[in-house]
């Protein structure tokens, strides 16, 4: 019953992503209970912890606002009085923003020990536990100190998804959208023809079970190619630069996958500007964007000025010059650099 | 007039210390200054920095308290307000705090930027500046959250050692007397004939440049073979699982090559006691860490009980049992496992 995706990694570092019920997936924990471990969860995901078997667990916020250098540094002094050493494991619990930050604490605790990510939310499941990517946010920024440390394995129960709050589950929908029209041209049509289930208000476990294996399988791909990012995996920040900004500036009432959604319709508008695609490509996206419940507007109390000045210290960037993912077609993107800002800003000013 | 010593790393991260004079190895900041940076030191690094041609450094407060997640993540807010991106360079210029810190938060800076090394005392020359172990301080130990962090170049001035306070010198002795007495023996006999002048008031140049390039020669040829500290890079550990314990319980009075020579004092002890090595063997290490000036005693304020119970959540130990380096001879040590404690304590005791 369990569906099986690899990350084939160097280096003896390959790892399982598990997809499937809980009762199945508990059986994979067993090689990493056989050593001591701490299990990091928020109030919400806490029984999702208890399900799959894992005591104690380190309840924090949930919120992006959790995911600071104290909360790394509390759960360090935590594995340390509970006397886990270089061998132990951190289980991280929870949606995105308990993998990023349980990830990085595994990332740093004794220099680096084992982490299995178990995702809560849909944005978690086909996004940010597969990867390796795990940070913190700073004032100054989201992600800007973190660790490339991959997961010793990933389980994903999506019956999770059943309790999960219905915007929840939207946000991590527009992940699962930048895959297909920024990677996968079949798996967006699959998307535009299941819209109306996807929002249903009880999630199709078929039809999730589907879509989350074909997001990891992308993504699996795209990590093992380019693990830390200097080439392709680029492409995966697809709707990432205006999105970080505007999730900023909102102070992050904005969901992770809502200003994703913000920044994919801006990077649309902007490869239309550019002449990289056709309006009507841009609007497709929109449209499934839109009937899926996500926005697809920069709320009129964000100044385009302050949304430029944070992009213009995204991490991609180079020498002053903002680097864009910009659609080139249905499937396709790539890297463009722009050192003149007035086109950027002309975007976000017509998505005012 | 400068001399090199390559540390061959795999996937293109081999890099170089060069040892000489600062007019000299000014030349090999060049390739590093060309991109944005920032430098980091402390008020009493400052100058060397300075002296380095790097403008506008960050500057700490010196002493071992720098070294905490704070000041890692106020050097993340800087670097970001300095529009650091991700080929920009940190300069560490300092001893092991500045190292050890520096390089973390460049380690962890959006996932991680490149490190220039420019030790400005002998421990951080003959040790903390290579191999990439980066790390900082919480309350409960010593360098418990880091990362491995190669950096990209190591430049060593011995001049600096000349405005550095005499205790200092002497601290960083140890960890020179440890490559002598755990890796090779006849470093520690050229060491033992040339006690008086290590610890003269202005110290040799040409004497120091010979026992910073063996000491890095030393190391780099452990770290390539073993840079994650899976096997043999324990070694150089020779002397610090007493030495953290009585570093930090001295709420760091004790300097940390004080400590690591009261940990090799201890730990050539434990070897006798296990019939490792002659009783000998331990007096002569200890006849020479005293001639150069070194501590050989636990401060009798130091509960036996509390030195365990820190030698316990020691990062080298797996599963309960403390794991001790210890010499099997001149020049040769290997790792041993204590389930039992009583022994640790006994030596803990007799050495107060």
């Amino acid at each position: 019953m369990l569906k099986n995706v690899k990350v084939p990694l160097s280096g003896g570092r390959n790892y399982d992503i598990w997809i499937g019920p809980v009762r199945e997936l508990k059986e994979k924990l067993v090689p990493f209970t056989a050593s001591t471990f701490i299990t990091v969860a928020d109030t919400n995901t806490a029984g999702a912890a208890a399900a799959m078997g894992l005591p104690e667990p380190v309840i924090l916020p949930p919120g992006e606002s959790t995911k600071d250098f104290a909360a790394a540094a509390m759960l360090c002094g935590e594995a340390a009085r509970r006397g886990l050493d270089r061998h132990s494991v951190f289980f991280a619990a929870g949606g995105g923003v308990i993998g990023d930050l349980a990830g990085f604490a595994a990332a740093i605790y004794m220099r680096g020990v084992r982490v299995v990510q178990i995702p809560t939310s849909l944005l978690a499941m086909v996004d940010s536990s597969v990867g390796g990517k795990t940070a913190v946010d700073i004032p100054e920024g989201k992600n800007l100190a973190g660790a490339f440390h991959q997961p010793s394995a990933v389980l994903i129960a999506p019956e999770f998804l059943q309790t999960l709050p219905i915007r929840e589950r939207i946000g991590g929908l527009a992940e699962v959208v930048k895959y297909g029209f920024a990677l996968d041209q079949d798996f967006f049509a699959f998307l535009e023809d299941h819209a109306g289930d996807l929002t249903a208000p009880s999630p199709d476990p078929e039809l999730f079970r589907t879509i989350i294996r074909r997001s990891c399988e992308i993504k699996a791909e795209i990590v093992a190619a380019d693990e830390h990012e200097s080439g392709i995996r680029k492409y995966l920040n697809y709707g990432h630069t205006y999105g970080h900004a505007v999730e900023l500036i909102s102070n992050f009432t904005l969901s992770h996958g809502e200003a994703v959604a913000i920044g994919m319709t801006a990077a649309a508008r902007l490869a239309v500007r550019c002449g990289r695609i056709s309006p009507q490509l841009a609007e497709r996206q929109e449209t499934l964007l839109r009937n899926i419940g996500l926005p697809c507007r920069i709320p009129k109390t964000m100044p385009s000025k302050r949304i430029l000045e944070i992009m213009a210290r995204d991490k991609k960037n180079e020498s002053g010059a903002v680097t864009m993912v910009l659609p080139s077609g249905l499937g396709r993107v790539e890297c463009v650099k722009f050192r003149d800002h007035a086109g950027l800003e002309a975007v976000a000013e017509e998505l005012r």
